[in-house]
């Protein structure tokens, strides 16, 4: 699976369903705000500040997931599924890098992966007294303008060049707001990928499953001036084998929860929001799938897509179902009565919370009645319009909306254009992202037919956007009368500003001119309607939350750095148990020779020379959720022992609400990684750096 | 739209919100049942038993449809997309007749319908004694087999030869039981189909919706002993023009409604097989639409199927939107606890029918639990196994199947084998069909696909399907593998019995009789748990509510011959009036030149000549569902005036609610029919024959 976090906008999420107390082994905790005296108690160890720093430090974000670096030399662990847009970004029709994999055996052969950064954290301020004073007594759009504008004046002070990024984290939706500081690595390169039949071996069938057998691992180098980074903070490779039971931390990036939703967005949530996701998700997997059938160089450019459409299907599902156990349902309901029936209990905080739930669910309706053109026209909360599957209308979209807004004073532009954002956007915009003309023309074909399905064919954006065209031939008159997919025509677009965008002839560009007023005015209406009342109403449910509970709890993820802890073990279904580890030779016993059952030539070469019993995958129940893919599993030693790359079919349920006796990570052991750097892949440079050659 | 019958055995159905007061204009009446009264009393026009006579006597069923006799020689009205198997079956890749359109310039030129049928209803029996007397006292498993012993026999009775065939059919869920018996024509030829450009304008965007230009009608013809059979009863065209406010009627089939639904199947509806049918139909659309990009050839097999998915989804699309409703669902909780507490209030009738309810929650509870196997394996309530997407399979299942019932006793096989529905079956399997390898392939793929994903790669039955092969690579080879598109290879297998079966080496007969022994079981499981209890119980929730409420009510629709009585008229939207007609001129208005909004070069051509202000389509507010595609509009005078073809987009939502203020019947006006037979078709030989021939 990929546990890859904001994916669709839409994947992660859990909701506990305790009031204010947590399970043992649940939640995801700031690194500067971790349970330590619950930890010591549990299992009698509490990690030292050096501990807790230096395994912060080793921890990194990379391309919507977690990583960790593994030598003094930048080298950094993820999963495969993180490098994938990279490695699939370097091949070619005569050099599939995918199904090859890849292996630089030296340096020089090291290759840029193109618009990937590595992130790693450095300063946190508190900045909740700045903030709070921003927007005291404000509502609505006013709440909504104060709270981006001192964000945008705080992002822009804290960073410094291109070498430093920093963002205000909101934790406990409101309760407190940090700044967080981070050093941006812009060149990183791929250094070692495998095949994907291994990284992804079970494909769908098996994603979300266990037992599993796959070697979701890539490893990526951090670069600065031409030269791999220091980074005197990293794991090593634990010695000592991993036991069932055992003590392990999870460092990563969970994405996004939503443990503290109230049972209208819940609801919502339910029976509006996920159904409609996973009808699109299905439509686009049959179209996907399909498409792949066109020829070897068809499927060689869809597979990607089709793995994250496939995955992002798999995990709403499991969310939508857990949210329709009505049992379940009821117990999220009952929480929230608890809740509100001790906060009217006590006049003070019913005169200060109690209005809260009646906004959201207000705020909900309002949302019901936008979503569909909302959704279809702009996009809502950072998420792309649906029909914009092709990169060259987000590249068309981003430069008519940067050349406008760079035109106002940083504090009143849309947020993801302030000036802190600006150099990543620009990262992105201007990496080499090679596109296959046909592919990009049916992806938008498709796109537009949704788009006059779903708005309906007399609707007045629909009649602009299409006029009397079909809209495969659109498609096909965009995509073949835009220039965007040449980096420098992308890069003048970008220095040239809104005369130049004006004056494109770039069918694209037009478009997103054509559509952008539509597109901001429900942006507008959005964030003053809808948006600004969740934001302001959500605080204080979670400040009633604390008011009542106490501060026991951890804030929802953010996709930023936390520390889990957990125990390695397996977990009972009807009728069987499942054991916490995978061998090796069990991905031999499940082999078919069929995708995605059939291992790579060079497994099927090395057989007899691989110690079969050595351990392949294993679970913990360490409360992760999406953003969390590549998370190194640590040990009370601080070492590596394992490689985070999904989540049992439970952990989906765990969407909503962790259930430590089902839900379960899933991992990479790092006995697995060593052994076939060492059998299958000769990657002897890798695997001296990494400190983990076998005694000669 | 298509308002066929048991289109993927969901389209349809309609819940009434009141107790046991019906509606004005609600209401699917069976023609022996006519609320005479009611209708007197609000249109002053009680209709003679001459009129009901001929009306019933003029209408037929055809291929999950309704039509009408419309000349003495059995000239038969429905719509195109009722006609549409048979039109494309008689299509190739050199003459698509989709495309074209067909007429049949003399008799000679007629051709025959590939396994088409059309039933006129004869006699009705009450035979509700037989039934008790045969089922009292029963339950579970018993009350099932004896109930369906008992129909067999009766309905074998009532058959006699090919020429008659008979149905029990349980009116009120059990509270009257009648057996209709048909007088069939088995000899069914097509005279007379417009080009689809124009039969489906407007395409799936139009769908359902309202102002339409759809010309959707087709002129087949009964034969008996090779010739046109003679029908005395049929319906004249009117020489009135019709008029807004008009009382009408609509004589068809509707297929099935769910108006005493109960909030536990509600429910069950609503939060999971609605969610699973619209899933598996968005999956299956992406990869039609993508199929038909492989080429013309591509397009032309798969138009067909495109067209039923595309309905599918829109139609199950809104009845799941209706669902979600929030204020529409508590209705329908309030109309079950009013009922509920009225049935409590009395001793009698708690102790009769206060169980059913639990019961039926009992039996959707353990149909949760079988329902994913069920659907896939077996394939629930006569629906295929989704898997079984081609015709290759159900046929092979069919001769598997038939020849293992026919060595058993008439009253104890499934009861789709008995003996009455033996030559319909035949009828059937025996029509010739062509296919296309490459797409029967690649729909089996998809379909085994999802066999494995939705069971699972470790299901027992996945791998004895699967074993190591792939799912594309099982489908190949089982399609290849298989000669039953050759006539006379079924021919042989349905005569030769169950020993040639067995010995058959075609791959499709091999799987259908490798897996039938687990369909059984599953199919077993499924009646004596679920199916039986579900009948029983709901017998007894109806019978509460006549107790409560009287008789009068309709029954639920049953796909038999039902009237229904309403009036021309449009409705209002918020912030416009929706009128009831539209105008020839109108579709030039609309059409794009692209497709689905391209008319056919004959209207173009002949644009001139026509008068743009016939009336083309209209709306009346008659109350109707799946299966009355292709019923005449009847005015008072018996004349026919229109020919439905779809309902409004609200009518969807009324599939479990009937609002008059909103839900409306489309359908095609009498006049543009007349008006474009003559015009742009030249059609003399049909004008002359409907007796619409304008005055020279």
């Amino acid at each position: 699976m990929k546990l890859r976090a904001l994916l669709l906008g839409a994947v992660g999420g859990a909701l506990t369903l305790l009031g204010g107390q947590v399970q043992a082994d649940e939640g995801m905790w700031p690194f500067n705000h971790l349970p330590r005296a619950a930890l010591q108690k549990k299992y009698g160890f509490e990690p030292s500040a050096e501990w807790i720093a230096h395994v912060r430090r080793s921890s990194v974000r990379v391309a919507g997931c977690s990583g960790s670096f593994v030598s003094e030399q930048g080298l950094t662990l993820t999963n495969h599924h993180c490098a994938e847009a990279c490695i699939s970004r370097l091949s070619s029709p005569q050099q599939d890098l995918i199904k090859q994999g890849f292996y630089a055996r030296s340096p020089a052969e090291e290759r840029v992966c193109p618009g990937y950064e590595i992130h790693q954290l450095g300063e946190i301020t508190d900045v909740t007294a700045r903030i709070q004073a921003a927007t005291r007594g404000l509502d609505g759009a006013a709440f909504h303008r104060a709270f981006k504008a001192e964000s945008a004046r705080l992002e822009k002070d804290c960073a410094s060049g291109d070498e430093l990024t920093c963002e205000v984290v909101s934790l406990y939706h409101g309760g407190l707001y940090e700044l967080y500081q981070y050093r941006r690595y812009r060149d990183v390169r791929l250094v070692f990928a495998p095949e994907v039949a291994i990284a992804f071996f079970g494909g769908d069938p098996d994603n979300f499953n266990f037992p599993r057998y796959d070697l979701d691992l890539a490893f990526l180098r951090a670069y600065a001036d031409g030269k791999p980074v220091q980074t005197p903070d990293h794991l090593a490779w634990s010695p000592r084998p991993l036991e069932v039971n055992e003590l392990t931390f999870v460092s990563g990036n969970p994405g996004s929860t939503e443990r503290l939703l109230t049972v209208a967005e819940l609801t919502y949530l339910r029976d509006h929001r996920l159904v409609e996701q996973l009808l699109s998700l299905a439509r686009y997997r049959g179209f996907l799938n399909e498409y792949a059938e066109r020829g070897p160089e068809a499927r060689r450019v869809a597979t990607s897509e089709i793995f994250g459409v496939e995955n992002a299907f798999k995990a709403l599902r499991g969310e939508h179902q857990a949210l329709l156990r009505p049992k379940f349902f009821a117990q999220l309901v009952e929480r929230e009565r608890e809740l509100r029936a001790r906060v009217k209990a006590q006049p003070e905080l019913q005169r200060k919370y109690g209005g809260a739930w009646a906004a959201i669910e207000q705020a909900q309706a309002r949302l019901a009645v936008l979503e569909r053109d909302l959704n279809w026209i702009e996009g809502a909360g950072g998420s792309r319009p649906a029909w914009a599957k092709t990169p060259l209308f987000s590249w068309a979209k981003l430069l008519v909306r940067a050349s406008e807004e760079r035109t106002r004073p940083n504090e009143e532009r849309l947020e993801e254009l302030s000036d802190a954002r600006l150099p990543g956007l620009e990262q992105r915009l201007l990496a080499p992202r090679p596109l296959n003309q046909a592919f990009e023309i049916a992806k938008l074909g498709l796109g537009l037919t949704l788009l006059r399905e779903e708005l309906g064919a007399d609707h007045p954006f629909v009649r602009r956007v299409l006029g009397k065209a079909a809209p495969e031939e659109l498609a096909a008159e965009l995509v073949r009368g835009s220039s965007l997919e040449d980096v420098a025509e992308r890069q003048r677009l970008w220095r040239a500003g809104k005369p130049a965008i004006l004056a494109s002839k770039d069918r694209m560009v037009q478009l997103a001119l054509a559509i952008d007023a539509d597109a901001r005015e429900l942006r507008a209406q959005y964030e003053n309607e809808v948006q600004s009342a969740m934001t302001k109403s959500s605080e204080l449910v979670a400040q009633a939350r604390f008011a009542v509970y106490g501060m026991s709890s951890y804030p929802d993820a953010t996709f930023t750095p936390r520390l889990s802890f957990g125990t390695v073990r397996g977990w009972r279904e009807p009728g069987k148990v499942v054991p916490a580890f995978t061998r090796i030779g069990g991905a031999f016993e499940r082999a078919t020779g069929r995708f995605p059952f059939a291992l790579p030539r060079s497994w099927l070469d090395k057989q007899r020379e691989l110690d079969l019993d050595t351990p392949f995958n294993f679970v913990t129940d360490n409360d992760i959720v999406g953003g969390n893919s590549g998370s190194p599993v640590i040990n009370r030693e601080g070492e590596l022992v394992g490689l985070i790359f999904d989540g049992n079919i439970h952990s989906l349920g765990g969407s909503y609400g962790f259930d430590m006796a089902l839900n379960r990570a899933v991992a990479v052991d790092g006995r697995a990684i060593r052994h076939t750097l060492t059998t299958i892949y000769a990657a002897s440079r890798l695997v001296t750096e990494l400190g983990v050659a076998p005694p000669p």
